[in-house]
């Protein structure tokens, strides 16, 4: 199993994803995972140059270029083949790599991603998801900001998407999947969402258990909660910035109190998005995951972690039977 | 001034509503100020002998019929015209009071309130309002819930709506708006926050400064942001269930610690929706605000002051200008 890492994404780059890479393959539970880091090989080198005992399975492949923020993401693959994102999901389509792990700019890796690794046959548009602390388990909310102005199939196609991706990425038997809406009731919400309701609940092939409202997310009942991806992406970056504004508010209480022996390392862990694994693009010929461009080792870790699992589930190919009929 | 408080709304009406009305009076900085409890008038009387001191400031007004949460909505003018919020709705119509507040069904004190008090001129869907806590001062969202599927036209009403609610009732002379959006550039969005952009920017009468992504919302660089009744609502309930989680998961750990000598009031106090008070609807002929089902006496008693204060700085005539040419 050979993963291929974008080497130059993070803001730190190439120093996170070195370190993630050798605290990935560290903790690896199996002798047989590879890292490939894709990017500038001086750099790379140096960096690992400040590591000692790097594991057996660190590669390098040289990347001469880098997407940086400012680069269209349309244009990518075609201005820029040589950089560490093209390079790498180029790795992984030629079957060199298993699968393509990335903090890069989020609409260059998509954009790249879908360009590279094609859409399954009967996924219209391919959705990225995100994983939600809640109260219970980790949920799923997608689409996270792929797809403005869907239509009730393609929040069908995300549900079959994102019930494949709990099975396969997160243990997860018989994924519950929910569809995002401002009621509880079948009737409520918007055109887009009345008629998915109709379609998810006579679909044999997913275990629906009926909206969900902003309210429910947090309770951690669904496994899966599908949306469009406008509602998707300001939910998402509202959580992260809530969590953020109310652990700043208690920090700036706890500095007020002197001898404070409160630890609230378990709090900021479970808002933490290090933990988390980044968020999949899910529908692909292929595995590829998307990280924050702030993300610190741990979460490039737990990228790879995430990674490895979708491929050794066989996610790909458990996504394609979702649309086999 | 008087103001006509619903006293069946609360679920442990009236006991929530006698108590906020009484604390609302004492604290008055002027005195001037009535409350017309609306309800059951032996279950009021009952309530206020258990209070000593009652202000002269409180009346009774008898509505023999209450309104219950499985009452339809749309038919309870019609259904329950002896019901505590349409008797209370009336009595501001007909100039016996100048404002209505009411922390029943939502669904019931908004179509009640639509059509008693009508829409203004140049209003087609009027809004409800909610105030968010955020970094900086409170900000108003709407629409919050109660129109789904807007027009660009529509979120350009509520733009006007929402400055002249945050100019009277909360004091903001120049009120910054912003737009609910996936993205900071101009042509980032749907259909409808493209098109809503550009009617905004060419707005003289708004203080429009651009789009606002969910992560900007918790900043507080705005005093209002619009957006449609279905993100606003999903977006205010998550808030609302997330600001709870957390604070779960704090409580939890500072029960984990002995002798803690944190004090989180103030953490708390940040995240109460009882200091807010109420949802205001807005573009109507009158104030109407709603209160949650479970507020405690500090949100009544809050929801009164707001609702004063509209009624003083003349917040429907206001309105009304917004949308005169």
């Amino acid at each position: 199993m050979r993963i291929a890492l974008d080497a130059m994404g993070t803001d730190t780059a190439p120093a996170a994803e070195v370190a993630g890479a050798i605290e990935a393959l560290r903790h690896a539970t199996s002798g047989d995972v590879e890292v490939i880091l894709v990017g500038d090989e001086t750099l790379i080198r140096a960096e690992l140059e400040g590591h000692h005992d790097v594991p057996a399975g660190i590669r390098i492949h040289h990347a001469p270029d880098r997407v940086w923020a400012d680069d269209a993401p349309a244009s990518v693959v075609r201005r820029k083949p040589e950089s560490s994102i093209v390079v790498g999901l180029r790795l992984h389509k030629d079957g060199e790599a298993d699968a393509f792990v990335s903090a890069g700019s989020t609409g260059a890796v998509m954009a790249a991603s879908l360009f590279t690794l094609r859409p399954l046959p009967g996924v219209d548009r391919p959705p990225v998801g995100t994983l939600l602390p809640t109260a219970g388990d980790l949920c799923l909310l997608l689409d996270a900001g792929a797809n403005i102005g869907c239509k009730p199939s393609h929040l069908v196609q995300f549900a079959h998407l994102g019930s494949a991706y709990m099975r396969d990425a997160m243990g997860r038997p018989n994924p519950r999947v929910g569809l995002l809406n401002i009621g509880e009731e079948p009737g409520k919400g918007d055109e887009l969402t009345v008629e998915t309701f109709g379609l998810l609940e006579s679909d044999d092939g997913l275990n629906f258990i009926g909206n969900i409202e902003g309210r429910d997310i947090v309770r951690g009942e669904c496994d899966v909660i599908v949306c469009d991806g406008f509602v998707g992406n300001i939910l998402l970056k509202f959580y992260e910035s809530v969590a953020g504004h109310i652990l700043d508010l208690l920090r700036a209480e706890l500095d007020a109190v002197e001898d404070s022996n409160v630890d609230l390392e378990h709090v900021f862990r479970v808002l933490d998005y290090a933990e988390y694994g980044g968020a999949p693009l899910l529908g692909l010929g292929g595995v590829s995951i998307i990280c924050h461009g702030g993300s610190p080792p741990k979460a490039i870790h737990h990228a790879l972690i995430v990674a490895a699992r979708a491929v050794r589930s066989g996610l790909v190919k458990h996504s394609a039977e979702e649309f086999q009929t």
